[in-house]
């Protein structure tokens, strides 16, 4: 794995912040852990509001959670003046999720001028560490700016 | 578009039945519309709740009803005693959500002994028709039956 | 499916051109049939040097020309003094092809000022007309400029 | 990355003679090099037939060889008496190829019952080792038995 270098000192309250902006993350019971260069960590803690059908979290919560972690692994390493959208992303689903935590980690795969390519891994938690493996997300997310939005 | 046929007369009422237990269907404020053979329809009340960074609708809310949307698509057309599980799912946005109200619609492509493959599209509300197109799902279903759950 | 407005009187050619230097496409057995605003379809001889181990099409040849129609399509759209790029596609895999003709029809979904997304269908030929869907793609074309590439 | 088991010990001649049995990766200029439980590695040596328009190698051709190489690895853990289709796979191109040789690495990241999740990753080979990374899979393979195909 490539170690990547910020383009601004600010990398890390810039997600921070934007990451507080997102209500639907709190919607999902997720809360940002670590932030480092191309990389972050992110905790949900599962309610029975995030269920589907059988009881398990709903896929799509995961998803959701993925989609966020990808995108600020993406924006921790984009310029200062600008934002990050998500193009598309693919998720497979490797397992039901029945556990009381989940830990999602998203990373950057290559970081480009206007695209960048990032993956993210969602598992349940197991003693404070990564348990069984979920879920697993490709995404790509863009840099977009001059369009009035930030972060 | 192919017409399919249901499999078994209660197909409608297990869908709903089912989509009923989805609480993370509720948290997201969507609410099962139609039902037919290989088809529903689906709307979101967005709230404050289901936002991003820049108060537009989370991709994840949105890829998380899509994702419920190509389900219960998918179980219209299956056995009695089965159950739907997602294998994976892609979804490419096409434009930021703005709107009080989206409509979702899931249709299958073609429903296989184990594999479904179905579609989902994302639209904002304009008149209680479809409006601007917002995302655009595939989404592989998966056919379960005797492993305890059902629906 | 929303009408496109060509942006140069000369998209035919440039797509035409384009395709006769993409050495991989006669490889492939692949030749252009219609050209249109968003759409083009091809067709593809099939010979035993597609296989696969079981003697039918391999899929990666299906993706292939897929990606072609997707990428023609997106182009047809673009400015004049431009070149597309492929940068992501999935294609699911419907049923086996084992016909001697393959037709491949490539659409645009939405056309941006930097990204397109397309989606491309492949069915055994009957009759001369499209038969048996073999698989189904989505893909995101970019449209780059400056770069010394063309078409 | 877990180490996985084979469930047969002739699990490297058959992944062997399947390959080669693939008369599209003779056409692709693929020759598969090591082959262990859940990995395979395959070379390609690009000639002019496996250009797109630009020159560089096609996308279509690097999306052939890597699902080759997913499928592979997925076969080398599956039943002795099993064949392997792929269900879908999506693949994000990094950069444009323009090496001599390119490098292919198909891993198994989950192998289930019935379907297996695998990635794979392109190469520019350089000095015989993965040089510029240029296109990243995720595939879903489906182990089949009694359909009269093997391999």
């Amino acid at each position: 794995m490539t170690d990547f270098a910020p383009r601004h000192a600010g990398y890390e309250s810039r997600v921070r912040r934007s990451f507080d902006r997102q209500a639907f993350m709190s919607t999902c019971g997720a809360r940002l852990l670590e932030v480092a260069p191309g990389r972050v960590e992110i905790v949900m803690e599962v309610s029975p509001a995030h269920g589907q059908q059988h009881g398990y979290v709903h896929g799509g919560a995961i998803g959701a959670v993925l989609d966020s972690a990808c995108g600020y692994a993406a924006l921790s390493l984009m310029e200062e003046a600008s934002a990050v959208l998500t193009v598309e992303y693919k998720v497979n689903f490797l397992a039901p999720a029945d556990a009381p935590r989940l830990l999602f980690i998203g990373r950057v795969i290559k970081a480009g001028r206007t695209l960048t390519l990032t993956e993210g891994d969602a598992f349940e938690e197991a003693d404070s560490a990564p348990g069984r493996h979920i879920a697993a997300m490709r995404a790509t997310m863009m840099q977009v700016a001059g369009r009035g939005i930030e972060g």
